[in-house]
């Protein structure tokens, strides 16, 4: 029998699962609606049914599941407190699949989970000191240090998005004011353009659509065309990205920082500024030695192979 | 024969050297001054010899030879480019005492090697995630995840004394802005009270004397006696260093922050507010999780049993 092990990716909305190989192939792909299962007894029926399903042809050997969630506790196995899912409290994820199936399973929060998957099937192959930002609605972070991913003291740690850039800065929805994804993140560069169309007098088309009309794709379409609305607010969340980023290099001095997510797509556009800044404010000591890359894992697989990498990373060759 | 470490801390000036046993006694202690050897290979015949000398009487083994000094590189053992020594370029350190004297020889920058010092020795005992801060007259820091110390992919990291704080803040001797050394540390301290000189009315026996005179035992004296403008630097110096702990609590998640050095012998005149403006400030998932305490270590033999710790972390007990 081929050695396979489950990939789980658990959002507000749908959870992602799949069979991910040792080389990173997604041999088998499939979801479920998270919030049809308001009862966490019932999602992990339904997750350990469907995983079992994708199993049936009976050629493969489960070897571990693999998961990314919001608030995951990885010393724990639990998620906690996560406010965009139905289960409250403190949510033993792990040893509640356990009971259903005996085999190994890791939680941490997704991010983790993404740098994982860089680090077993990625761009990191063969770094031991490297940090993973994704960057959508909000920034999430994964940090590997010495082969390791850095979980901390309580189990939660590598929450750049929430380190403070600009104190008394943007509000953001933790409750705080100033948070590094206010500014690096897709939202945030929505909302650098609403700040630049107030204090810039050019012309843009971004004046033409509804403020919550607005995306980060439509933004990086008008820079591409040039707009300068558009163009300088580019620039802007690159300084600001960099500004985190050279500050995390102060931190654990990495080989790389991979950005990942729906604003990472923006591409060179995005990289080349920031890859500018970094160099100009990072500490002289660390100048030239950190490469900025965009994730060298596939954004369709990203989640499922990532939550797979979990597992994988724990089997030796 | 009793088992011995040599535990050597070179600074600009002086050269600290001796010997510590397993449980942190230093039981020979010795120093010469560094600025004696313009020449790296006469300060390294100096030092080997200045330590067989202290291990004269035979009674003891030596096991190896912990260093701290300024810009050291964990990983090559050498000391690169340190703008306070004489040694310029990139000073084989390590390899040059090897040749002289057949024993494991460990390099690092002295923050890391007191955070060793209070892993092994001090109030991190049992600790796997904490972090040092060192404030004297620059702030320098070592960082514990997972047991080990952070070195990096270059072996400098944990130089969180330079990240920065205030994006176009004061000038900093590293040649760029806003580093969180120049708000938290002693020299840190002293450039509040002149700002605070500039923007508050009120008296204080500081307007009394020359800046350059103003020191942050005066400081700390005077805010004992409740002058109004040193109590307020007081605060402005434990928000502006809470800052830097709760950007960094995000990062790696530590149980406990300990603070050494200069401003921290101001003890909980300073601990107080930090720990307010921590929790106050720190992103919620962290709350109540991190201890902010004095440093474990006495601050009398500190360097030369952080840089022992250094070779007796690698012995098994």
């Amino acid at each position: 029998m081929k050695e396979i092990v489950a990939g789980v990716d658990i959002g507000g909305t749908n959870t992602v699962y799949g069979l991910v190989d040792r080389t990173g192939n997604v041999v088998a792909e499939s979801s479920l609606r998270t919030t049809d299962y308001p009862e966490i007894g019932d999602f992990v029926t339904a997750l350990v049914s469907a995983v079992s399903k994708l199993m049936s042809s009976g050629e493969y050997k489960l070897l571990g599941i693999g998961i990314g969630a919001p608030n995951a506790n990885y010393h724990k196995g639990t998620i906690e407190l996560a406010p965009n899912l139905a289960w409250k409290g403190i949510v033993p994820l792990a040893g509640l699949i356990k009971k259903k199936i005996d085999v190994p399973v890791i939680v941490t929060n997704d991010a983790n989970a993404a740098a994982m998957g860089e680090m077993i099937f990625g761009g990191a192959k063969n770094m031991k000191d490297f940090i993973v930002l994704t960057l959508g609605t909000g920034l999430g972070s994964g940090i590997v240090i010495n082969g390791q991913m850095v979980y901390g003291h309580t189990g939660f740690a590598g929450e750049l998005g929430h380190t403070t850039i600009v104190q008394g800065g943007r509000a953001c929805g933790c409750g705080r004011k100033g948070c590094f994804e206010t500014y690096a993140s897709a939202s945030g560069l929505v909302r650098t353009v609403l700040m630049l169309l107030s204090e810039m007098r050019e012309k843009s088309i971004l004046r033409d659509l509804p403020p919550s009309g607005l995306t980060a794709k439509k933004i990086a379409e008008a820079a591409m065309n040039n707009d300068p609305v558009a163009l300088k607010a580019m620039d802007y969340t690159a300084e600001k990205l960099a500004f985190g980023i050279y500050n995390a290099i102060g931190f654990s001095s990495p080989e790389a920082v991979f950005l990942f997510g729906g604003l990472a797509q923006a591409g060179e556009m995005l990289l080349e500024p920031v890859r500018k800044y970094v160099e100009m404010n990072v500490q002289p000591i660390f100048r030239g030695t950190v490469k900025i890359l965009p994730s060298g894992i596939p954004e369709s697989n990203a989640a499922v192979m990532g939550a797979a990498a979990l597992i994988w990373n724990e089997i030796p060759a």
